[in-house]
C-alpha cells in the first residue's frame, strides 16, 4: 500500500452533507463525542480509508481479533430539526508525518467533496495542563460568517493564541482554500486522561450549532472503554519505544 | 532503487501454498524459528526482495563477504500429512520508516497472492521484560474461525491488551483487508536475547497447527550463531549513532 | 495534496524582475524586512503556495480565522529609480523535511523563471549568539561579479566559515544551478528574538545595492506584531512536543 | 528538484572503466584519498550529481561564492601500468535519509553502468574510536575472487564482526545485485579528526591493487583544508541544531 486506500461499502446519495471530523486527538474529546453520537444515533459506515501513513501496526480487540489502523466514514440523512444529511469521519489514528498529515487530509476532502459538502466541523481539545471545572468550548472557523454564528452560540473564540496541530487544524485549513466554510470547536481538557465531560461539552454545543438531539447519558461508559484502549496504545508505544532503544536492531535487523 | 525489487530466482507453481512470516523482531523468535524449519526441510529460495526502505548498509560475512539488507522467499511443496505447499518470508530485516513497513508488506501481498495463497502465519515474540520458565505461545487472528482453530490447538488468545508493530501486525492487518485469513503465533520471551527456547516452542506449536513434524534439535546452535550476528549488528548501530552524534558531519557532509 | 500547489492569483506580465525571498528565519530578519517592504510599497499579492511538506497546522488570527501555512508572491513594476520590476516570496514557514526543501525551492524557481527573472536575492540572519550594537551586513553569492557589487556596497564577505541552510541557502545553490545570478544578505543578530534593527540594517542595504527607497519608519511596530506570532508559534510547538511526550497517542493512535 | 539531477559535462567513451567512490565518511579518509589523486593525475570532471536527499543548504568559499551541496564524477583514460579507465565519484555529502540513500546509490550505479564497469572500488575509515600507531588496511567483497586478491596484497578482511554504513556500503552491496564485482577498502582511523596518515595508507593499497602510481606528498597539505571545511560544517550543524532547539520556530514557521 502506497497511497490513501478508500473502500466505499455502500453508494450513497447526500443532499449537501454536513462533515463533521473528530480523529484521535487531545484528550481524546472529539472521538469521544462523535462515537458517542454515531452509536446512540444509529449512523451508517459507508467508506473505510487506509493509509500508508499511519502508524505500522494492529490492535487487538477482546476476541483476539486484529484490528487495522483506520478511518472510518459514516452518514445520516435527513436528521435533526433542519432534516440535514451529514457524514462523520472517525477512526483510531491520524497520519503520522507531516506529509502523511497532508496527502490524507487532502485525500479525505476529495473524497467528501463528491457528496457536495458545504460545511465542514472538526472537534478537538484545547489542553489546559491542569485540572478545571466546567470544560468551555472555544471556536475558529473560516470566514467571518461562521464566527458570528459561534459568537451567537456562545463560544468564545480563539484568538492569535496558538493554533490547531493535526487533522482537525488541516481539514479546516485546506477546506477554506477549496472555498467550503468550516469551524473547529474545541473543548477544555487537562489533556493527560479521557476527558468524558469535555466530550459531553462539546457535543452539546455541537448539537445546539446542528439544531440536533443527542442522549449523552452513556458517555461516561465510553469513557471508560476508549481508557483501556488508550492505555493499550501507550502500553504498544512503550513496548515499541523501550525495545528500539535497548535492543535496536530487534525490529530492523538480521539476528 | 526507489522501490521494492522482488527478483524472481524460479518460477514455481503452488497450490493454494500457506504463507509463513518471519523477520527479525523481539527475541528473533519467529525468525529462529522459520530459518531453522527452511534449513532442516531443506525448503528452496525462489525469490529475493530488496527495498530503498531497508537500513542503507550491507553486513559482511566471515569470508568478508557483503550481504544486502534483504528478504527471501522459500517454498516447499506437497509437505507434512496434509500434503501441502509452503511460502516462506525470512530476511535480515525490515523496513525502517512507517511508510516502508507499509509499503513494503503490500509488495509482499501482492506477491504471495499471485501463487494463491489462503492462509497466513506470521510469527513473533511477546516481549515480558523478565525471565521466563516456560515460553507460553499467544495468538491473535483475522476472524473467529481462526481464534476457534488456535483454542483448540491450547494457544492462548491475546486479548486486548496490546497490538503487534511491525511486519508481523501488518502482514496479517492488510491480509484481513484482502480477505486472505491469518493467524499470528507470539512466544513469550524476555525480549533482550536471542531465545531459542521461546523459537522452540513457537515452531512445535506451528507444527501441530500445520500438521507436520519439525526436528529442533539443532536450534540452540542457531542461536548462538544469531547470537553472533546481532551483536555485530548492535555494534554497527552504535557506531552509526556515536559517530553521527558526535561528528555528525561525517557521514554527510564534505570534510 | 501531495505535492507543491501554486495558485496563480493574478495572471501578470514583468520584465525581467528581480526576484527576493525573504521566509520566516534566524531573527526573523528576512522576512520582517520584506513583508514590511511590501506593506510600505504597497506591493501587489499575484499568487500563493501550499506545500504538503509545511508543519500540519494552521495559525488562528485576531478574528478566530484559520490561516493555511503558506508562501505567497507579490510584484512591483517599474519601481525604484531604476523602473524594475520586483517579485517578492514572502510567508509563515518554510518545508520542514530535507526532501521538502528541495522540492519546494525547485518548484519555486520554475514558477519564477517563467517570469524571466535574471537575479535572485536571499536575505536572512546570521546569528551571533550574543548582544549586538549595529548589525553588520554580510554577503554571499553565485559568481564573482555579485561578489564585487557587494563589496562595492561595502557589505562584509562571508568566507569559508560556514554556509546557508534553509530556503535562503538553497534558493541561491538551486539558481546557481540554472545560471540564474543570485546574492544573500544575511544580518548579525543575537538570533534569539525578533530583531528590527537587524530587519532595518538589512533593508537599507537591500534599498543601496537595488537603488530604491523605503521608509523603515514603522518597522518597530512590525517587530512586535510578528514578537506575537512567534511566541504563539513556540507555544503550538510545545503543547505538540509536550504532548507527544507525555500522552504520545494522543495524536496519533485511538482512544 | 525531486529526483536525481545528473548533469553531463562532457560526452565520454570509456572502455570498461574501474569505479571508484570516495565520499565523505569516517575520518574523511576515502574522500581525501581520491580528492587528493584526482587532482594529482589531474583528473578531468566529466558529470554533477544533485539530489533532493543531500541536506538542504550550501557552503560558502573562501571568496564568498555559494557551493551547493554536490556529488562529481571524474575520468581518467588509459592511467597505469595497465592503461585502464577510471571513473572517480566524489563530493561534499551523501544522502540524508536511508532511502535517499538506496535511491542515489542506485542512480549512480545506473549512471556508471552505462560506461561499461565491471569492477568498483568503495573506500572509507574503520573507527577504532582510539590512537593508532599504524592505520592497517581492512577489506570486503562482492566475491571470492575479490577476497583472494585482497589477500595477495596483503589486505586485512573483515569478518563477520560488523558492516558497512552508508554509500560505501551500500554501493558495493548493489554492484553485487547486478553482477558487477567490488571491493572496499577501509583504513583505520581513530575517526574523530581528518586522517591524512590513514589517507595515504588507504592510497598506497589501492595504489598496489590498481598497479598505478600515486604521489602522496601533499596530502597532509589537503588534510589540513579538509579539517577547515569540517569544522566549518560542525559549525552549520550546531547552529542548525542550537536554533531548532532553543527557537524551534526559526527555520520552519512564521514569525
Amino acid at each position: 500500500m502506497n497511497k490513501t486506500d478508500i473502500n466505499v461499502i455502500e453508494e450513497v446519495s447526500l443532499n449537501k452533507p454536513i462533515f463533521i471530523e473528530a480523529l484521535p486527538g487531545i484528550g481524546h474529546v472529539g472521538k469521544l463525542a462523535i462515537d458517542h453520537l454515531i452509536d446512540t444515533l444509529d449512523a451508517t459506515k459507508f467508506a473505510e480509508v487506509y493509509s500508508p501513513y499511519f502508524p505500522p501496526q494492529v490492535f487487538i480487540d477482546e476476541d483476539g481479533l486484529v484490528e487495522n489502523m483506520i478511518n472510518e466514514f459514516y452518514y445520516l440523512k435527513e436528521f435533526g430539526e433542519d432534516k440535514k444529511d451529514y457524514i462523520f469521519l472517525v477512526g483510531n489514528s491520524q497520519a503520522l508525518s507531516p506529509e502523511g498529515q497532508y496527502i490524507l487530509s487532502g485525500d479525505i476532502l476529495d473524497f467528501v467533496e463528491k457528496y457536495g459538502i458545504e460545511m465542514a466541523y472538526t472537534l478537538g481539545g484545547l489542553a489546559t495542563g491542569q485540572p478545571i471545572e466546567n470544560s468551555k468550548i472555544f471556536g475558529a472557523a473560516t470566514d467571518i460568517e461562521c464566527i458570528e454564528t459561534l459568537k451567537e452560540a456562545n463560544v468564545e473564540i480563539r484568538s492569535a493564541d496558538g493554533g490547531i496541530v493535526g487533522a482537525s487544524g488541516l481539514l479546516l485549513g485546506l477546506s477554506k482554500i477549496r472555498g467550503i466554510m468550516g469551524i473547529c470547536l474545541m473543548a477544555e481538557t487537562p489533556g493527560y486522561f479521557i476527558d468524558a465531560e469535555a466530550a459531553e461539552a462539546i457535543l452539546l454545543k455541537l448539537s445546539e450549532l446542528l439544531n440536533i438531539t443527542v442522549d449523552t447519558e452513556k458517555l461516561d461508559e465510553r469513557a471508560e472503554e476508549t481508557k483501556m484502549m488508550i492505555s493499550k496504545a501507550q502500553q504498544m508505544e512503550q513496548e515499541m519505544m523501550g525495545k528500539n532503544q535497548q535492543n535496536s536492531d530487534d525490529l530492523r535487523y538480521i539476528g
